[in-house]
């Protein structure tokens, strides 16, 4: 199984929903018009059904293995996205008129923040607002009273990510949705990890929450609604009601390819590889310059801006020539972001390094 | 466009997920492998960009269409399942301390009471729990004060289905989830409908929710998480976060499948037709009989049972060589249901009603 199975057709940079292995793609395709030969469509089998019973199984033992899970993590797969995350680790984790502590890094902490309030006491200790969330904020001290400390492990819209985790005993919740299973991680760390699956896992429709069962059962008289509880999607490993079929196994697949491709491990290694490769291009081009803090530099989404930017549109439309799509910045930064997660080949981001390069030659 | 656009490998009776018309399923799996050769997955694409934001507008779209809503009716492609609305409902649309009916035809409906009652005070007017939820309850009064009355339409698991509404002038509030888009229905007596996809509408991953604008905002005090507010979803057009793209394509392909064989109108002509063929056998084969009152049979979902108990696993074995699969009844009933979607061609409902006259011969 190579990086590359297909004639690529398109280079797609988007932030998320993004690009999927292209082995990925050609199965779940051929899964929704005959699953597995058995004359129906995956989207028609029963959630109570052996084919789907298996695929689930399958889902939360890879993730299990290549997270290297101990025994008293449970992984769910459930809907709703990180956006409902935000309120739902609040509302199982923190007791009664509990505190937690919480980095503000961008557009998804601050969401995260305002949601959490609705549950307790919510200290936010540091924030990059400052510098329009250009760095990771460091030097903190979390208070021992902190039933948790929440973080954004990666910020798709900013283009930093976390490359060491704050020092501190209280457990971390940590919202991954767009570098969940690119890198090692010790989980260790970890109360409860949670990501939408639409950038590195899979199709949007599903959300992972991996939660170690001592964080639970503290939220005293709080009434929860059943499926807001984690502790019913752990009864009923995620099928107290119909789960998303069809994202969860796409997502499925996807784990499957990572493994097959060396795990974690193996995708930490071509990761760094590709945004060595795209920095280096952003670092030495005349025409551009990096947006994040050096060291605090995702290497999922690599945001940068044109230092003439009345040749922004002109650039977009050079690399939608080569097929480059996706490239354009999001609104609160400007310029351009190139997301090359997990499943981007690294001819892909090559293409984009070639455009960039031909793109200064052309106006030097 | 056809009921049966390929040969039928499987007649496929499942109560959910379930059969989807054969053309849905083709066009689903092309637009997995590349959708609409723009050399991309839909499951790769921005859920911001051109593609999904015409998809989710179309379905908005054939959705006020094909029910004939009112421009006081927002229509919204959420998560969760049926199951969130169980308290979804009750946290937008009641009032602190304020009171609501309920009619208690099964496990949804169970479900939702007590649900409810995390946000309110929830009467339960009637119930046919007496008789193993056989069938409808009828004859009771709904109070004055009541915010809405809710109901469960059909009944997938004990083969019940509400064929005119109680006579009241509180605004009902309906799940929906196994007979929406099978029928015609007055939606002015309706304050918000809500399905999970899964039976009528398309695959599993996504709910539609169909409110009327004057049953929100009396919440007061109620502190509502974000991505739990009706609003919110309005507000952005239910795409506030990341939607479930795919999901919500199919169901949008289904809609429109519906729309080019007539309409709702249509699919009532047909629903009434397939159900009068297998009910017409339940009563006229000597092994069988329904489990329903007849005047409350659901037109979806036929429960029967073998009057030679001893005979079920070889009745099963006699479906299985022919093609019929999920026939199996549910636990709470036993026996066989044969759910009978919008999607299901009459020629599946003929070659399992062959099956059952070959099988009564057979055991004459």
């Amino acid at each position: 199984m190579e990086f590359v199975s297909k004639k690529i057709k398109k280079h797609n940079f988007s932030a998320g929903p993004a690009i999927l292995p292209a082995s990925v793609i050609a199965e779940a395709a051929e899964a929704v018009r005959d699953y597995q030969g058995s004359g129906l469509s995956l989207l028609e089998l029963s959630h109570r059904g052996p084919e789907f019973v298996a695929i689930l199984k399958e889902a939360i033992a890879l993730t299990r293995e290549l997270l290297n899970l101990p025994e008293d993590y449970e992984v769910l797969f459930l809907t709703g996205g990180a956006s409902s995350q935000f309120f739902m680790t609040a509302m199982n984790l923190l007791p009664q008129n509990g505190n937690a502590s919480y980095v503000d890094t961008g557009s998804w902490s601050t969401k995260a923040i305002k949601e959490a309030k609705l549950f307790g006491n919510i200290d936010t200790l540091a924030s990059s607002k400052d510098k329009n969330y250009t760095y990771i904020p460091k030097g903190y001290t979390v208070p021992n009273d902190s039933t948790y400390l929440h973080l954004t492990s990666n910020n798709t819209i900013f283009g930093t990510q976390y490359h060491t985790w704050p020092a501190t005993d209280r457990p971390l919740v940590c919202d991954m949705s767009s570098d969940i299973f690119s890198r090692p991680i010790d989980v260790s760390r970890f109360g409860l990890i949670y990501a939408g699956a639409q950038k590195n896992l899979g199709p949007a429709g599903t959300t992972l929450v991996i939660v170690r069962k001592d964080m639970l059962g503290q939220t005293g008289e709080r009434a929860i609604p059943t499926m807001l509880n984690y502790e019913t999607h752990i009864a009923k490993s995620s099928s107290f009601n119909t789960p998303p079929v069809y994202p969860i196994y796409v997502c499925m697949l996807t784990l499957r390819w990572i493994k097959a491709l060396g795990g974690v491990t193996a995708m930490s290694h071509k990761n760094q590889e590709k945004a060595a490769l795209l920095y280096r291009e952003i670092d030495q081009n005349p025409l551009f310059e990096g947006t994040a803090a050096k060291e605090d530099r995702s290497l999922m989404n690599a945001t940068f801006v044109s230092k003439r930017p009345e040749l922004d549109n002109e650039f977009l439309a050079a690399c939608e020539a080569e097929g480059c799509v996706g490239v354009k910045g999001h609104r609160s930064v400007g310029g351009f972001r190139a997301s090359i997660y997990n499943a981007m080949p690294i001819e892909s981001v090559q293409t984009l390094v070639n455009v960039m390069q031909q793109f200064a030659e052309k106006h030097a």
